[in-house]
This record gives C-alpha cells, sequence and structure tokens, in this order.
C-alpha cells in the first residue's frame, strides 16, 4: 500500500487524562505514556498508524509544555511538524491552525486523530481513512464513525444518514448527538444508524477553515493570519475562541448535511479512564498488568494493577479493583469508581500540589 | 497506687505478626511499632502499663536480632533487664528462663505480659493485677481472662469455674480450649462462664518452674543451670524443647485444678491482622488511618489505610479495604482477608525475598 497523495495526517496532543493519574500528569499527559504495554507510548502508536498514510507529512499541535517531549519521542519529525500552542484553547484553535497552515503548504486534505486513542487494526483504520479521504476531496467534512460494540455512554454519537452515491461507504450525517444515557444509547446501537464519535475529521483545509468562517469570520481570518506570519502566534492566539471543533464547526454543518460519516469496523478506544484501560489490556475476570508483573502478588483480584515504581504489590481478594503504583503516589479504587479519579487531581490542585497534578 | 512488692514484670517479645506484613517484618516486628497511632510503640505501651506496678523490676526476652531496638525503646531499663535467646524455641523456654532468673533474683511473683498487646484501661488492668498477684502469692498459677465481648473465633477460652474463697476476683479453671468456630464461641460467651486466654500468666517462679519440672525434670533444670551460669545461654539454649508454655505447663495443671483465672473487664486486643487493627483505631463504617492522614485523598472508602511512605495515596469507592503502602512494598486487600496476608510473605520467602519480609 502506498500513502495518500497529498494527504497530511495533523494530531492534536492535548488533554492532560486527569482520570488516569497518577499515571498521566498535566506534566507528562497520557499520550507520553505506554498505556497498554506495547513498548510504545499512545503517541508513537499513534505516528505508527499514520505514517504509513503519509509518510513524512505530519503536523502535531501540542502545548508548549510538551513539544520537547513529543520531539523526543517523534524523531523523524521535522522542526517544522510540530506547533507549539502558547496556551490550550481547545480543540478549534488548534485544528484549524493546522488547517490554516497546511492551506498554506498546498495540502489537499488533512485527517485529524487524536494522539492518545488506541486502535488494535491499523490496516483496516487505514483502508477506513482512504474512504474517508476519498469523500473529503469531493468537498465534505468527513467524520470517521466507530461501529459500537456495546451500548456505551461515555461516547457521544454519529447518526448515520443515507449512503452518498459514488463515495465507497460514505454517508451523510444527520446530526451529532452528547453522551446519552445506557437506555437511550442501546436505542442508538439496536438501530444500527449510530455510530461513536471519535473525533477523526478528514477534510480539506479550505472547507475547514471555510466552514468556520461562516459563523466566524474572525475566527478563521486570525488562523490564516498567523499561518501566514507564524511570528504573530503568540500575540493572536491568546484571541481566539476557547471551542471544540465540534461545536464550532461539525455540528452545524451536519444541521447544514455537508458532513459524511464513514464506518469504521476496527477497534477503538479512547482510553479515558482505568475502567477503559483495565478492558484493553485484559478480559473482565482477570487481572490487568500494566508493567512488571513481577513485582506483583495476587490472590483472588480482579481488576487492574500498575505497579509502577518498583515496589512489590501484594493484592488480595478484591474485584474489579485499581491499584496505581507510582513513585509519588498511589491510587486505590474500583473500575466502577473510575471516572471519580479526576476528584482526587482538583483536590491535589486546591492543595497546591501541582507537582503531583 | 503503689506498686506491688516483690512483683516482676515479664516481657516476651517474640513473634514477627506476618499478618500485619509490610508494617511488621521480621527484622521489625510488630511491637516495636506505634500500630495505635498513639504515639508510643506497643512495647513502649506495655512498659508505661506495667511500670506502675513493677517500678523498674523488668526483664524482657527477646530474641538476638530485636535486643538492640527494645533497649533503644526502653531506655529506663538496666542492661540485666533484657535477655536475648539465641533462637526462638517458643513461649515455654522464654518465660520458664525468666521465671528462673528472677527465683534466683528472690522474686516473689512475676507476671508475664505479650509486648504486642494493646490494652485500653491500664487503671483497671492494674487492679486485675493486683488481684492475680494476691492469688498466685497463695500458690496458684495465675491466668488473667478477659471478659468476651464478642463471639470470636480468633482466641482461645478459659473455663472457669467455681470462685475461690478469699481471693477476690479469682476462680477456679476448668480448662484451656482452643479457638472455636463461630456457634461454639456463641455458646461460650452465652454461657457467661468463659474468657479469652489473651496469654498473662501470673505466678511464683518456683511454682512455675516446679510445674514444669513434674512433666520434663530436664527442661526446668536446664534452665536453673542458665540462670546459675548465664555464659551457659549458648550452649544450653538450643537443647531445649520448643513447646508453648500453654501445653507444657497451663493445661496440664488446669486438669490437675491447679489454675486459677482472675477475670479482666479491660478491652483487649492482640493486635493480630489488619482487620483488628482496624477496628481498634475506627469504628467499622469509617476509615481508620494509621499515619500522617494530610497524604491521603479519600471518597466514599472505609476499612484502614497505611499512608506509611510519604507518599500521597488516594482510595477512592471500597468499603472494608485496607491499603498498607510502605517505602518498598504495598498492600491491598480486605479486612475480610486479612488472615490471607501471611500468604504473601510466605511466596516472598520462596522466592528469596528475605529484604521484604
Amino acid at each position: 500500500m502506498s500513502s495518500i497523495d497529498g494527504f497530511w495526517a495533523v494530531v492534536p496532543c492535548g488533554g492532560a487524562g486527569t482520570r488516569l493519574w497518577p499515571l498521566s500528569r498535566s506534566g507528562s499527559p497520557k499520550f507520553l505514556h505506554d498505556l497498554t504495554g506495547s513498548g510504545r507510548t499512545l503517541l508513537e502508536q499513534t505516528h505508527d498508524r499514520l505514517a504509513p498514510l503519509v509518510e513524512d507529512r505530519f503536523l502535531v499541535v501540542t502545548g508548549d509544555a510538551h513539544s520537547e517531549a513529543v520531539r523526543k519521542q517523534l524523531t523523524s519529525l521535522e522542526e517544522s511538524a510540530v506547533w507549539a500552542e502558547p496556551s490550550a484553547r481547545d480543540s478549534m484553535a488548534a485544528i484549524g491552525l493546522a488547517a490554516a497552515v497546511l492551506e498554506r503548504r498546498g495540502a489537499e486534505v488533512m485527517g485529524s486523530f487524536a494522539a492518545d486513542h488506541v486502535i488494535d487494526d491499523p490496516q483496516l483504520f487505514g483502508e477506513t481513512v482512504r474512504r474517508a479521504v476519498a469523500a473529503a476531496r469531493e468537498g465534505w467534512l468527513v467524520t470517521i464513525g466507530i461501529e459500537p460494540t456495546f451500548a456505551s455512554s461515555a461516547f457521544g454519537y454519529i447518526h448515520q444518514g443515507e449512503a452518498l452515491p459514488g463515495l465507497e461507504g460514505a454517508h451523510r450525517v444527520v446530526e451529532f448527538v452528547e453522551k446519552p444515557s445506557v437506555p437511550v444509547a442501546e436505542e442508538y446501537v439496536a438501530t444500527g444508524h449510530f455510530r461513536w464519535n471519535a473525533g477523526m475529521f478528514v477534510v480539506r483545509p479550505t472547507v475547514l477553515l471555510d466552514l468556520l468562517g461562516e459563523r466566524d469570520p474572525d475566527f478563521a481570518a486570525t488562523l490564516r493570519a498567523i499561518a501566514a506570519d507564524p511570528t504573530r502566534l503568540p500575540e493572536l492566539w491568546e484571541t481566539l475562541p476557547r471551542i471544540a471543533i465540534d461545536h464550532a464547526v461539525a455540528e452545524p454543518a451536519a444541521a447544514a448535511g455537508r458532513v459524511a460519516v464513514v464506518p469504521g469496523a476496527f477497534g477503538w478506544d479512547d482510553v479515558g479512564d482505568f475502567d477503559s484501560l483495565a478492558g484493553l489490556i485484559a478480559d473482565r475476570h482477570q487481572l490487568a498488568v500494566l508493567g512488571d508483573a513481577g513485582l506483583l502478588h495476587t490472590d483472588g483480584a480482579t481488576g487492574l494493577v500498575v505497579p509502577g515504581s518498583g515496589r512489590i504489590v501484594a493484592v488480595i481478594g478484591l474485584d474489579d479493583v485499581v491499584v496505581v503504583d507510582t513513585p509519588d503516589a498511589l491510587l486505590v479504587t474500583t473500575r466502577d469508581r473510575a471516572q471519580d479519579v479526576k476528584s482526587v487531581v482538583a483536590a491535589l490542585k486546591d492543595k497546591g500540589r501541582q507537582d503531583l497534578t
């Protein structure tokens, strides 16, 4: 398989992943970690998955604090492939800046893929992206919709409409819907017409910027001004609205009938919390271990253990437990309560313990 | 209250407390630790409780490996008050050696009290010991029987018989019984005639040695030989039988009608495992914390947490959990499984990790 002509990968690296504390920290967010025990970090895996499709046509957008770490992990990238945001201004600013830069570089199509997701079938992923690029070349804002494997209440959904003639696998998007309750999710999945929204967008840079400009001309103009003169980035960046690309562009464009979805049948997970991580590493009734299993002594326990400080960890008689042992902080919780880990991070921040968050 | 004339306290310091791993180690057994957060170790608390009764008339018997640590904690004791066993040979050898030494020193009565028990009312304890000493002066082997507060299956019981005329609070012992099942324990407690066996013996040294000598003359003679010439300790010690004082003396003497029990109404616990320790520190539906509570972040958790490494410990959504964080080992289990902690210690020994046990 050859790479896709004129196609660039945009990789926004943002988000601290506070629900994966104490593994993930604001100073060392989850995309920098090997969370699946594969030997590669989530960022490296994202690069590995996309490189066959784009060769070296990458544009990574990350926070100032992480640009050094990103460059260290992605050594094959040129200096100009990594853009550092002066501050976090949500996904529209990050992806929009990439669009403006790539528009000037003459990219035909860009695809934006988060740096911290796990995908289990790179081959099928690649084929799906090719279909999405084909639709994007025709002017669509294309999203890749993950075929749901269960009625998750943790993800937003894409309501898939009629097939688009002449574009293999592509369908019109009826609407994007927010994270539903489990009963509503069950109804969605039963219809066969709903896909998980993985935040993957494939689009011509100019199409994306013009869709943005229709609703917020200043926003699009500022992004293009930065791309035209990158020395103005620090000055102009702080004037950009903080808004997610979903609200700024994807949802209104879907309402206008201008968004397509290409279903993806590959396994996907956003590794949102330790429950999700445990499920990626082992079956429900097993004990998932991330790290040196030789440090672990266990008897009658299931869940997830991360022996991450070099110390012996003994876990006896707990089901669905989550134990994360790091050199300066220890977390003990359950898979059911995995979402509540962020409250610890909030409490530590309140106490002025930025060193731990 | 003055001290009790001619009365000496014997404190055998033995037992690693493997069910309290990783707090308690063979190199640092539980009596050396402040397990209740009182600011005093269990050994120091034992000393504090007995000192009003005996002033400086202490005799501590401990393992060679711990005699230095014992002396450091009990700085008021003279050199001759601490005897180091060349090897662990169970309680008859340890307490019997103390009896032989005290017989030569002219002690009238000795009382043996483990170094690692917790007692909540030192005043009532003292009054109980005074009654026991009074009975011991009359030639009885006296045990203090704890009034049971629930039908525990973790302790042996003392079956209490008729009152002994003229000896306040003292009763004849019908028999000692082994740890019962819970239903049997319930029957015991319902009768009102059974007490917990806390292993506390009060007796004239000569009476104890003579009771031993009736069944094993060599054992008693060897103990007296060591006391007569302590330089022979290393040579003679290894010839002593390994047997508990209960089997060697207390049970046969009870069968012969020569043992008395004085009931003790003070709160008592042998801190046998983390379930017991949790119960000592907090109520069942609370979270007991042993150590710096400022290191702990908790939400919806009950049980016991020991933040003992200086690290932040976050515990979310677990009932009756036990989390023990030390610099080189971490334990996560439940109060129900507290007895199984010893299996971790056994497994670590099998792996040659004596450094951790």
